[in-house]
């Protein structure tokens, strides 16, 4: 793979030199900045051997340099070994910025390429202004990736389905209506959506073309009259079809998006509104000249641009749950918590014993999910990792590379799936065997970390930047921290990371922080990753619920949505306080209730009952 | 009051008409955007009679509204009764922001009116491009009040003293090179400055034109040669401009800085850096004119502004002590603890017997304060509030109107002075005979916020607002808030709210959080506050040091500054975890250690250790 990566690298420099580019960046996205994305868009993956979900390639005449999170620090290190390509580890204080990085090396006449496509608007937008004060030269109709791959693979065109009001719980229709009422607030007469969650949630359609993620590639473009959404003709079936125009939508070829952005008038339409965080570079750049030139043509206006820079409003709809989305969803999580718990007691009773590796189990607990009724794909590809391999945040074990189980240490298992009702997450680390009283200690102080956070009670305004050293501050203490955030968003059917909401602590002036509503699902998923030793996880599920409405304002508080026993075996009470053991008996109680009529004998039953006994104070 | 409010308004009403203005702004500020101002600078107090350190009058020809924070919001709707002003409660979601509610008052043709010396530049720059929009004019040429206000006091000059370096721990000249630093990073030929606070730190200057903040009116003006303070020159002795002169400081008079400002010529000088929030409105237009001149008038450069605005420098600076600084604020805080821990012991064993009135008592420890060697004045008005009165978060009783002290419920005090080596702020609630369980769970979930907050350890990175929740988190599952920061900075013998560290949960995404450092200084002042019954407050400053540096990064942690008992007559620790315990058990013990030899009997010493004797968890 380094190998590959070496020789890709030179084969780009080569079509570089031939198109006098001194620095080309290969983003990881897709033309809809996709978080995951389908197989055709990987070519960061591709060139650089780095198969994280985040990371960005600079490649110059004569050096490569790939950055990702701290999620992926140990793993891409593994991944570009020999490459050539030096490992920038965002947000640590000695790592520059994309931004900086590049204002370092450009120099005036120097040429930067880049796919417009596959580049946010934003971040376009950002570098070019760079590059331009270092009187360089920003070119973004390339795609020299496609030149070096062979065999690349063709884009996905997979069947896209409606979903009914019984699972989306508010039609297509008034969904448009919510949207339109927010561009009346911007004054906006037209609607630029490229984000796909935000699309299949409007549209109530989900798709297959990404992995794990049931979307479906597609733009739309909203006007007050019309509703117009671009998918792949052979896609989309006459059913669905007649259902979205029922809904008052057109639908239209996605190849045709392109010039029907270009026939956009502004000028005779009105303004139009957009999330540069959320159209790639290519459609502001085509929005923007018309709206240039519509402004020079007409005297009659002012020069203000006639794009209207938005966080798309759908953004918030979607992350929002209403009473049918919820309901599906707490049935969902009970019957996926029993699926995962029968699977940590056989892991701990049969799996362990007899050696099983750790693809297997993934295999297994896989196969097990997917006999729940609704089930309709994983929602990411397990991690299953035993020892040392948990230390890696996103490890994922191969049938030609795993480790075996043994009785000993601890073994961590993340994994989820899109059910017709519901997208899991869950995470539990187990013990397998005997641990060390340093693996206790740092479990206890990542399950205190979960249970008060997920205890919290907070004011309406607050952002996940308020409530995260609720899960981090135990660690914090005892000088420990992990690279990535507390929690995200989790989708309904759609990308299991999503947003706006989050739970982080790092400040970032640039980035607007998402207030937590009522009705939001989130992780809540503290850990200890100690490189080449171990790795611990708890990750539940939670949603947000109202708590107080008084003099002193709106309060909120989270349930739990995921319910799995906590393994006793790995707690060490001398680092819990009272109130941590009363959470943790009082959610054990909640296991036990939920999931005792789930196991499916009355061997599950009694370990299930054994396991949820309240621990003395 | 109100009646004098009324008819004030109705004179600036009869002035608004004769100058064709619909709305005319009072800010609270003088011409430096001081939080604390000086008598002649008091319009908004004025005109309202609202004598809170908050607060924004806008007056139209129909209405009159005040807008005010928390802190304030029981103390302004009295203060402003029957003035026929409406209070405008900020941060509350039914209260229209400033800029909203001049949106919606100003029409096309209305003109704005306001004094452009007593508002901020950012401020007036946002509010002429809303009246602009709306097709309305701002004039920023006016001072009404002054009109309206006989007796005006005069502009104070009071006298100014230089500091040595054993107290401010770093020469003026070495100062004012790390400000050149600065510039330099920022290209700046110029850097005006006009908050008073940054001005004083720079200059190792002390003045008293603002009661309880030792600051002297003043501008300054560096450039890579010169550096230049503007002062009125009969406040400044020959001895005092000497050591100013020999640190390279060209003192000029006061009231020549405008003209002086006029002769500022970027277009052969270089850009100028100012701070927009902190420079009034008339320094930005004069700058902004000059700028707009010299780009016009030279085709060479292009027309990027010659203006940069950043956060001044100079703010972070005065925010992180130096050790000099910080042993001397160790010794002083000691000291000021010990002198409000006796006054405390004289109120529950004698001053409340003898039902001592508010007024007294705060007369009484203020005298006691007055006794400490290096005790200057004041750093602000004791807030000395029995029983109902502690709910207001910044009364002040007076000698005309107070309560008497009996033997029940609670009293809190807040005061802190200006010695020469340091700015103290303490607040103590104690019971002064029964109490009731409310109160006492009230009180004690206050302790365990405070003993929280302190005892937190974080990255580098963490803001306020990271942290809040821990001072607060209690209260709020409860149902309970303070509708006020948790913590502000502190200075050192300079204000004693200053920033830019501050502690609130608060998202506003227009506002740059500041990342809290080692070496800085912060009040930990959690309360609870019900109108009408009682108000508790338990105020410790701490101090940042830092705590692990490992490959997690760098964490800091607080160390105590304060050393006050906390009242155990009002600790139920049903409400406690049994770490909450340990810390004020120990934080008991180093105030014994601390304060023991300064006490001045044996009744004292007796019952110092008795009220810091731990509790059993």
């Amino acid at each position: 793979m380094n190998d590959n990566a070496a020789s890709r690298i030179e084969s780009l420099r080569t079509l570089m030199k031939q198109e006098g580019l001194s620095m080309y960046m290969i983003p990881d996205s897709d033309f809809h900045n996709s978080e995951y994305i389908g197989e055709y868009f990987m070519c960061r993956e591709y060139m650089s051997g780095f198969t994280g979900s985040n990371g960005i390639l600079i490649v110059t005449l004569e050096e490569a340099a790939l950055w990702t999170d701290g999620r992926y620090f140990i793993q891409a290190a593994r991944e570009i070994e020999g490459s050539g390509i030096t490992l920038m580890k965002m947000g640590e204080p000695d790592t520059p910025k994309i931004e900086d990085y590049i204002r370092d090396h450009i120099e005036a006449g120097m040429r930067f390429g880049v796919d417009g496509r596959v580049l946010s608007a934003r971040k376009g937008i950002k570098y070019e202004q760079i590059i331009k004060k270092n009187r360089g030269a920003m070119k973004s109709d390339y795609d020299l990736v496609n030149e070096v791959w062979d065999n690349r693979p063709s884009v996905s065109k997979e069947k896209i389905t409606t979903l009914p009001e019984s699972i989306t719980g508010e039609s297509t229709a008034d969904k448009i209506a919510r949207v339109r009422e927010e561009m009346k607030k911007h004054d906006a007469a037209g609607f630029v959506l490229a984000k796909l969650d935000d699309i299949c949630w409007m549209m109530n359609i989900r798709g297959g073309d990404v992995e794990c993620t049931p979307v479906a590639l597609s733009y739309a473009y909203i006007t007050m009259e019309d509703a117009y959404l671009f998918v792949h003709p052979e896609a989309l079936n006459e059913i669905d079809a007649r259902i979205l125009e029922q809904n008052g939508v057109t639908v239209k070829p996605y190849d045709t998006f392109i010039s029907f952005l270009k026939s956009i008038d502004p000028c005779h339409s009105g303004k139009v509104m957009v999330d540069l965080n959320n159209i790639n570079y290519l459609i502001y750049d085509i929005l923007n000249a018309s709206s240039e030139m519509a402004t020079s043509r007409s005297i009659s206006r002012n020069k203000e641009s006639l794009i209207v820079d938005v966080v798309n409003p759908t953004q918030e709809m979607e992350a929002i749950r209403n009473s049918t989305q919820l309901k599906l969803m707490r049935e969902y999580y009970i019957k996926d918590s029993a699926v995962l718990t029968r699977f940590l007691y056989y892991i701990k009773k049969t799996g362990v014993h007899i050696g099983i590796n750790e693809y297997d189990a993934a295999m297994k607990l896989d196969s097990m999910r997917a006999q729940i009724a609704g089930f309709m794909e994983l929602s990411f590809p397990t991690i299953s990792a035993y020892g040392p391999n948990a230390a890696m945040m996103h490890y994922e074990a191969t049938q030609d590379s795993h480790a075996d189980l043994k009785p000993e240490g601890m073994y961590l298992v993340d994994s989820g799936a899109q059910y017709l009702g519901a997208t899991t997450d869950v995470t539990r680390t187990i013990a397998v065997g005997p641990v060390t009283e340093e693996m206790k200690r740092d479990f206890t102080l990542v399950c205190v970390g979960m249970l008060r956070l997920a205890d919290a009670v907070f004011l309406e305004g607050c952002t996940g930047r308020n409530l995260d050293i609720l899960a981090r501050g135990e660690l914090w203490k005892r000088g420990v921290d992990y690279k990535c955030g507390t929690g995200h968003g989790v989708g309904f059917i759609l990308g299991v990371h999503t947003g706006p909401q989050n739970i982080r602590y790092k400040y970032n002036e640039d980035i607007r922080e998402a207030v937590i509503k009522t009705g939001m699902t989130i992780s809540d998923e503290p850990g200890v990753y100690i490189e080449d030793k171990y790795g611990i996880r708890t990750e539940n599920i939670i949603e947000v619920v109202d708590a107080y409405e008084n003099g002193d304002g709106h309060f909120m508080r989270f349930e739990h949505l995921t319910w799995v026993p906590i393994d006793l075996d790995l707690i060490d009470t001398s680092f819990m306080e009272p109130h941590d053991i009363e959470l943790l008996n009082a959610y054990h109680e909640k296991v036990r209730k939920n999931l005792y009529d789930l196991m499916v004998n009355d061997d599950e039953k009694k370990w299930l009952s054994e396991v949820t006994d309240p621990v003395a104070i």
